[in-house]
């Protein structure tokens, strides 16, 4: 820590003096818009000194950061259109190569067709808090992407050195518990996005108690700036309801006791981040330490929701009929029906059929799962395990799936023989609990099921 | 450090269990060469599970260690030869481009022609101690590379990707003294290429003292390796010998008691990352926490050695006569001239005013300052201040240079513009201590330098 | 940290050995109450074992944690009574003294004379988590101590071993700050004593802004447990109203920009602890640490109550009548006198002479000032610097001190002096600012005073 | 750390600021001898004022440093002479508690009782440095008292205090390894006083491999100073010779293959605390957390050299005659017999049937066992486990135990009990393999031991 400051300290110095030497910028100029921003990043990519190069990337960084809307557009858009490849340049490279193909005519051609703006993107890196800004600019860029799709060029270079910069190799998984400084635990609050936090007291039921967990990503470039975070449980049995499981009066059991290890909320931190993946690597690496820690879990599972359930169910039709989509439909319609003993019990098995072909059949138009969350676990290697019946019963996770959540079985073993499966033949792992309710078994009434109705 | 060491335990675990699903090398073919090896690479190269990459890395990294000589040899060449650019590939991306130049064809064309070792080299690296191997496979590389002319373009995709795996947001200065452990010090003995240490009495007298300081820049995947590091003398005034300097029963002074901090030894630690240039940004460091920590200091120099001049001596002719080169290395050529105060007091100007030539006009073919220590420090932006007779009598100097050491400057303000001086036009910035033995001035006989011969 | 943990676990594994030798307690006898703690006592002066010894300490510790009121009464009565010094051994070492005066029987004399608890009370300490437990017992003899007097000997025992114990050479300054574990965090909340944090929010407004400080004692035996802490902020001038400092909405400076370290708030944690001083040390480390992180600090004042000026004034009289007491009383008796302009400005001179009386003649019947904040800071040798007229509105403060606040001035060459004008002649050190209410002077009619009234 | 030294120099502040209002002493004085230390003592012990009395502590023991050896031998007598109890003084708390025995005179007799030194010893402990120089202050004693038996009055005050500020809750076990600072590895390569080491090389082999173990107890008052360290090897089985396990060429095992943890040396670092017992918990300490390590641990023994044996058994005389004590010594006094095997084989009997007598049966006058090695172990509930003959053939041991070294066998389960038979009966446990040595049975020839003799 001492060290990167220092660090910081001195290439600020460092940019400091080669300040002096750069042109100085009319002070009407300073804010004068992408334009000039673009001019200088042109000088940046020529500059040799580096000192004048670190304070050049200083300035345009924080120069970008004070740009408007618009003006970022316009920023973005040169960077599409004026830092792309030197076309002359590649021309001169393919033909070089062509007529005579070897090590230094492909090497030539290789740097030629690199777009300019991948060594533009490195230069400003090597600012103090080039990095954290990049990232800023992407947050921005990915903003725009919708409108702006031809901007996806750009987005794929800062996508290739993001990717780069934070390989898994420089990743630092730290414990996150209440022993965690506030101001990394205030960034906690602020990123939890699958079961939001409340205040500070809530956070301490979530980490101090002796049966919780909670793991992040850092990256030294980013220090005290969580990248993803997983909190987890420990419990005896895999658990089916969040309600319970987040209890501020449920008595906290001994670590020792625990089988399972539950994953209950997983959150991205970087927006700018966006499809440089983490979170893979995060539960293996949490599932091969908790082990250590603790020999006793036999289990590693999440309690996850199913964000995508109740749109597609909306959108869905049942041809056959069999599947009861119109009666299970306009129950759910309904207000209350999950405080309705007799809708209750009426509407699960209905339900997890439905959710049975959401997660087993339905696809996307690019032949993959519906569920997003869905994707990210079975791409893990994970195996859907089970349907949980009113897991959730937040509004919510009422509008967005019933009320529904799952659990996704992480088994050490297995892991890469279902990543394989699902990355080469999109097969959906699940255990026969789940499949059991694509079959005709399952669409006999089942017994009034006693102990859930009575709770 | 605990979070370092956790997570490569568990790179391991996950490659172990990827390990089970990889086909079984049968025993004998373990170590049965090149080309086994080389199949390996293709199955990493077409692998897509998480475990099983990790796994065949490490074995490719591991049975790569165990190849001989030859062996080694053959592998380089198939990395040359069968992991370059895919030809087809790349034609087919060029015809793409050619007839319809976009963002698309032009980044897929980026693609084609980027050589597949690159992406070869980045899934080797991701194997437990990936890095390091991959330095120490670059280390072989460089002692092929001269009877190997042709294996350049692999060596050039090493230094790309070490380039950016090593930029210098990830390099952490670290103080290095007394209180280091003891197997980064015993690293330091073994890395010090400028004034060896004999034993750990001496590394303590280098080290320990109040007015004695050492930094080193190390990188997070390669732990307790240093990469770089400089020692440091705290003095009173330019000092203009190293015996006086490393003197085991000199008085240390009070570091506020200092102007001046000479750098008096740097040393390359790795090899395999020839060409990687750490020194420049270490000296700069190292220049702005001294001043912080002693804002005493007044003047940054080093205390070089001047490996090339003796042997640009013995080359170089004098037309013009007025140098007496031939008067000069009949002296020198003699035994013992040093020991003779009569010799010393003639041989004094002549030297100098040669090392003025060679440092002032001398040229390599390529247009550069013919001493490799001068490149590195002109080339920094420092400015060569003194030529120091006598600063060395040690048999390694008396060889390589007459015993002749310089000092070279490092002031802050000038350093960019020096820095540019140097890099865009050539010049090399010298002091007119320095310059004034190339003017006719200097060819007069100097009076008897008494502190000199009497010292 | 990892060295102290894993040390008590091991005292913990010692200690559990230890008990399979102690004899058993029967289950009914385990929380037989008083008597059998005491007799446990009487095995534990008389134990030789070590592991016996820490099992039937830490026995003997949890016990007394399990009894009611009433016992823990009587154990401490029976801690008097039966654990004090043996009063036969003691006259034969008094005998042996008198007749023969030496070393040796001097020595026997001065452990004879030695309260047995005082070794009980040290082989108490030895059991895990000993230190804490006796301060907790200790806490408990406090609140006895005023209906039972008597143990006042039990307690200077406790106090004496406490005082070597809690010795300043262990004490550890932290900084606290908004990077600081929750853990900690949460304690500085509850133990705050002066000026209540509300929340986490409220904590983050004291610790996060560049121009606030705190800084607590820790101590090895009580891990993560602070023992006392002061709250600082860096002011432009002396300020003397604790609203406009601890205003949310206020704009921090920088730090550089401060002239003033205003020590706002000063809490004790341990009340077991009470009597061991830290304050004054603690005030005195932070001042030396302030003025070397920020050389332009000037000035260290405090800003501080006068908990006992409402109390003293009610039972004051003004026998001369120049005071107009009579009339102060009166206003401040009625409601709202502080909202009300007119009032105010009558009060105010008349206040403040009160005030001047309260703290530069009024004694307690042992000859010390009244106000106990006074007694704290004079002995440290700071300076009653001035009186602060309506520098709290809180309830609390009206309460007690109709609103008055005042600073006191730490100025380190004077400190010296000062302490010891307080501590040998009980002087109260004063500024002629305050003194000045004292005088004939003070006795106009002040002008009106614009800018504070239209505050 | 970070803390320490800042805490100590803020003391070095505060006491620089107390030194201004000292008298000075005249430059004449400065070293003027222990009269003049005396009366700065005095001054010392009626001072009030922290910061003088901090700047007098200061100077006394600077002062203390510059005496010689006879003025420090001064001043050591006018601690006993002049800084005892007031005999007026205390015989008035005399009459006074014998008139009223009650809590109040008993601690007024207790204070009486109490030899002034020890609030002198307390006040000076608060100079910076003040413990490491009452230590060494100590050593000096320790070194007058053969001569000076009257001073043990003064030691036992040092030693009551020591006692106290290094009670073990303020230890703290660190592993030393090859990671270690080098300034902490000089002091152990200078500390060891049992098989000495070397050079670094040597302390590499003896801390590097990995079933080499080092650990030492340090203090929070003496930083970077070890109190005792014990150096471990891991073995297969238990060792009988040290020659083997100091070999430099033995391969290292794998820790997990290791039933055997080995405590070869133990060495106390500061002679100042004689007397203050710390081995006996390192011991036990570091047994706990190699279990933890290590699960395969099964035997800690020592492998101890037997020092009193060769005194002893000079001196023994064999009334009996079976023990053939005359013919084992005309051997042993013998040159060389370690290296004839024919004697070598004559003599294992005898001396082990000797060495038994002198474990089990010899006692000093005072009833404890000779050899000082075997009082510590035993007092800390070891068990002497095996007679190693020839365990040691260096010059030393040959000379002082003729090459016999021993196990002591730690079995946790057990070390309560034997220590208390040790302690309370001074019972010896040992082994029945120990014990067999004074049976009838083992004054028969033994059949000649082939693998020992071949070895």
């Amino acid at each position: 820590m001492n060290t990167m400051s220092s660090f910081r300290d001195m290439i600020d110095a460092i940019a400091e003096r080669g300040r002096r030497l750069i042109a100085p910028s009319p002070p009407a100029q300073k804010d004068a818009g992408a334009e000039t921003l673009v001019l200088r990043c042109e000088e940046l990519l020529s500059s040799k000194g580096e000192a004048s190069g670190l304070a050049l990337a200083q300035d345009i960084l924080s120069g970008w950061a004070r740009l408007n809307d618009q003006e970022q557009r316009e920023f973005m858009c040169a960077l599409l259109e004026r830092f792309g490849a030197g076309a002359a340049h590649l021309g001169q490279a393919i033909k070089n190569y062509s007529e005579n193909p070897n090590a230094d005519t492909l090497s030539a051609l290789h740097d030629a067709a690199e777009p300019r703006r991948q060594e533009l993107i490195r230069r400003l890196n090597a600012a103090p808090q080039g990095t954290a800004s990049l990232v800023r600019m992407r947050e921005v860029l990915l903003h725009l992407l919708p409108s702006m799709p031809e901007l996806a060029a750009v987005d794929a270079d800062f996508a290739h050195l993001f990717a780069s910069w934070f390989n898994r190799g420089f990743l630092q998984l730290r414990s996150i518990d209440w022993m965690t400084p506030a101001h990394i635990l205030e960034k906690i609050i602020h990123y939890e996005a699958v079961h939001a936090i409340g205040d500070w007291n809530e956070l301490r039921s979530r980490l101090a108690p002796p049966d919780r967990r909670c793991f992040a990503f850092f990256h030294p470039q980013l220090a005290d700036e969580p990248l993803i975070f997983v909190e987890v449980a420990l419990t005896r049995s895999i658990p089916d309801r969040i309600g319970t499981l987040l209890d501020d009066a449920r008595a906290p059991i001994a670590p020792g006791d625990a089988d399972t290890a539950v994953f209950y909320s997983i959150s991205n931190c970087q927006q700018g981040l966006r499809g440089i993946s983490f979170g893979n690597f995060l539960i293996k690496q949490v599932v091969e330490d908790l082990r250590r820690e603790q020999p006793g879990l036999k289990n590693f599972v999440t309690l996850s929701p199913v964000p995508g359930f109740a749109r597609w169910l909306k959108a869905a039709t049942d041809e056959t009929e069999v599947l009861e989509f119109d009666r299970l439909k306009a129950v759910l319609d309904g207000d209350g029906w999950s405080q309705d003993e007799a809708l209750v019990l009426e509407v699960q098995p209905l339900l997890l059929r439905a959710a049975a072909q959401y997660f087993l059949n339905a696809r996307t138009t690019d032949g993959r799962p519906v569920d997003p969350v869905a994707r990210f676990h079975l791409g893990n290697g994970a195996r859907l395990e089970r349907l949980d019946f009113l897991g959730n019963v937040s509004a919510r996770a009422l509008r967005e799936s019933h009320c529904l959540m799952v659990n996704y079985l992480y088994k050490l073993d297995d892991i890469e023989r279902n990543h394989e499966a699902y990355a080469e033949r999109g097969e959906v792992v699940a255990s026969s609990d789940v499949r059991k309710w694509l079959s005709a078994q399952s669409f006999k009434k089942p017994a009034k099921p006693r102990e859930k109705t009575h709770a």
